[in-house]
């Protein structure tokens, strides 16, 4: 089986030009088929302001209103995007830019059912992401860059969370690829106590998942990471590593999180 | 040899939602391989004053600056590319949409050389152009949405004129494909006398082109449109049509002025 790599990098990267540069890097250099998932950033919140679109919340969470999903296709289908590509093809990397629309590559729907609205927000199933576009690209020497969009197949893109985008490719990649999710994290690893930076966390099963949950040790926004790369691995995928971007090709010992 | 359509479609269009969703339906039933030009569009300019970022014009041309670079990236690449592959999926047509960086589509180079800077603006050679990535794609059924964007391949996305994009991509695929490029435009067609709308052009040749320009009939944004045209026909392109996008799929007799 040949290797696949599915790397998701924060938007808080793409949001710095020094640091982008640096993990684009890493990108180019791992060997074998790849893709490239990315976040929005704040940039989009920024742009929005600007623009007059002010993040709408409703407990807690933001909602994808029409001048939202206007912004996010803007901010996360064009800038961030065609900026990470242009920089891939100048470090070598023969990189293609997709939205979940593109190629119909991630066909979606509008989230429904749920007690708050959040808008033009998609969900969509490993199961329907289209497997034959990323390995004609792979055949062609391409890795696919991806913004966190989809669509729904009536006309309108999806603002869908990157983290679930990474792991339902790896998820699908991994019906005919030895597939690796990884996670790119702003932080040196998941610590068991935050003021003690040697205590890393560096591999994790779904027992010692749930007791650090219990102890309140992991909570947050690590919880739907975790909760994606754990489903990953339930679903074929051979590994998922949370690591820092500088750890991508060749991991320190000790440095990243392996599942 | 395999027939192939190049289409391109003003940013008038793409402001516009009712024109525009009636131009894709046309696009959608073009048969054989087909790839869409678009333009760029009035919301650009408006969402660069919002963005605090004005167009800068030195002897009546546009010029091209970092920020504006920003801009055009954001809406060309991102809102109006997505906007149309999302409405052509709905439509049934697997669009994907590309800028000349993915897939290294269309490498380009900054202008230089001329007495105006006229900042991130790109120039290419067909030649240059990856047809083989088109191919691919056409294989797949995918036809390619193109924004009017091209890279240095240094790092930098480029600003470059749809109409250029449009007339390169149909001169690179008449090297493979019975190419016809199809410019739609929102006038009824080419008019002899502006006041009389039955005086359509609907054929030209070099001559007759030269003797309406010195008779001024053909003046203005038409020149550089119609010197595209020529050019494509002198490097193989099969037929260049100028018509409006009703006429695109079939037109109707004396409204389609054929080069």
């Amino acid at each position: 089986m040949e290797k696949a790599t599915v790397v998701k990098i924060g938007g808080n990267v793409v949001d710095d030009p020094q640091a982008l540069r640096e993990v684009l890097q890493k990108f180019a250099q791992l060997q074998g088929h790849k893709v490239l998932v990315h976040g929005g950033g704040k940039i989009a919140t920024q742009i929005g302001e600007k623009l007059g679109v002010s993040a709408r919340m409703v407990e807690g969470r933001r909602i994808t209103d029409a001048d939202t999903l206007e912004v996010v296709t803007m901010v996360y289908g064009g800038l961030a995007n065609k900026k990470i590509v242009a920089l891939l093809q100048s470090m070598g990397c023969n990189a293609i830019g997709l939205t979940g629309a593109d190629g119909n590559l991630i066909p979606a729907h509008k989230r429904s059912g749920t007690a708050i609205d959040y808008g033009f927000v998609g969900d969509f199933e490993a199961f329907h992401i289209n497997i034959a576009l990323l390995e004609k690209l792979f055949q062609l020497g391409i890795s696919p860059v991806v913004a966190p969009l989809t669509h729904d197949q009536e006309g309108s893109m999806l603002n869908t969370n990157a983290d679930t985008i990474a792991s339902g490719l790896a998820v699908a990649l991994a019906q005919d690829f030895d597939t690796t999710l990884v996670y790119c994290f702003e932080k040196k690893g998941v610590l068991i106590d935050i003021n003690d930076p040697d205590s890393l966390i560096i591999s994790m099963d779904r027992d010692s998942y749930a007791d650090y949950r219990s102890k309140g040790i992991i909570a947050d926004g690590m919880i739907p990471k975790l909760d994606n790369a754990f489903n990953a691995l339930d679903a074929g995928v051979a590994k998922v590593r949370i690591c820092q971007a500088s750890d991508m090709v060749v991991p320190e010992s000790g440095t990243s999180l392996c599942l």
